[in-house]
């Protein structure tokens, strides 16, 4: 059974990921956590990072590969009055889309394969091109300098809140709220709202 | 001495978490880490969270009290010949605020302090008002099915990453990049790399 806002669908999932810029990344090692935000990009469903050879990161990863890394697509913040003349602010919440992926984390040791996931997270971050390839030999000592690594994932869980689980009055009350507050993001919101209202579960 | 872009004015600090609306808390247990996006309010400089009383948070945070949690704002990408014409990629980047707030998290109990917190919340998220103050009856099931818990940071690192490190012919070559890609968030980015240039580092 799929929990309440769970998302299943491959393709919805990758393309959250790939649109986005950033997520946080969780290490621990004896049992304190870290939470840091990096860049990424995906390749074939696996999450690579790049960074610097040392620093707490890379001296946590070596004790203990294991990680969850998570993205988020904020959308609206949606006022306890926009789904309820009640009174309470109970129904107050926010609307978003996000993935946890957990894993674990190995070295990407060659300068070629390097070269490749940098190439991606290139294209991803700047699709405009107007950089020579990563072939060129004058990268070769920022290549060797760079630590770049990868999550595999071992489990995926993504939620979409977008009022799924509301009825259908409650639901376009907060589309009319919305669409009246009209800011970008709101409009967005709404956007969503309807394509993820098939995916209605619980 | 300070870290490259570490900034230490609490003040500035306490705008950047404050202005955020949700991050990313890191939990760990058995060294495998878990990290999930949370809405929260900071209350003299203690995060709080709110949530189910049951599931993976609970069970983990009842082992293990240690969390990380990461709060990002997000601005412009930098391409690379935003600041170099000398093509290579290796300049790209990406300029954002973020914080990372290490401690141990306590439940809180009664219902007068979850009371609290969560005016705190709803006034930080909903400062419009319209809706019942949390003391009314009416919530007395609802703050009984809650979890409220705070996180008391240990240690909080925030970095701001706008450019400080550049030269001027660099930091104002960006400047006139973004200006003339003129999206709001290159607009607002501009007004952060001159605000914070001042505090330049390394």
């Amino acid at each position: 059974m799929k929990a309440a806002f769970e998302i299943i669908d491959e393709a919805i999932i990758n393309d959250l990921i790939d649109n986005a810029s950033y997520g946080t990344l969780a290490l621990s090692l004896d049992e304190r956590p870290y939470s840091v935000p990096m860049n990424f990009v995906q390749i074939e469903g696996t999450i690579y990072f790049h960074g610097a050879k040392k620093g707490r990161k890379m001296q946590m990863l070596e004790k203990n590969p294991y990680a969850s890394f998570s993205i988020v697509e904020s959308h609206a913040l949606i006022p306890s009055y926009f789904s309820s003349d009640a009174g309470l602010a109970c129904p107050a919440t926010h609307f978003f889309k996000s993935v946890i992926i957990d894993g674990s984390v190995e070295m990407v040791e060659t300068s070629k394969e390097k070269g490749k996931v940098l190439s991606a997270l290139m294209q991803k971050l700047q699709p405009e091109g107007k950089y020579r390839p990563f072939s060129d030999k004058d990268y070769e000592k920022s290549l060797n300098a760079t630590a770049v690594y990868k999550l595999k994932p071992t489990e995926r869980r993504a939620k979409f809140k977008f009022g799924q689980h509301l009825d259908s009055e409650r639901f376009e009350m907060i589309i009319t709220h919305l669409e009246a507050r009209g800011e970008p993001i709101d409009l967005q919101t709404v956007a969503m709202m309807r394509a993820f209202k098939e995916e209605k579960t619980i």
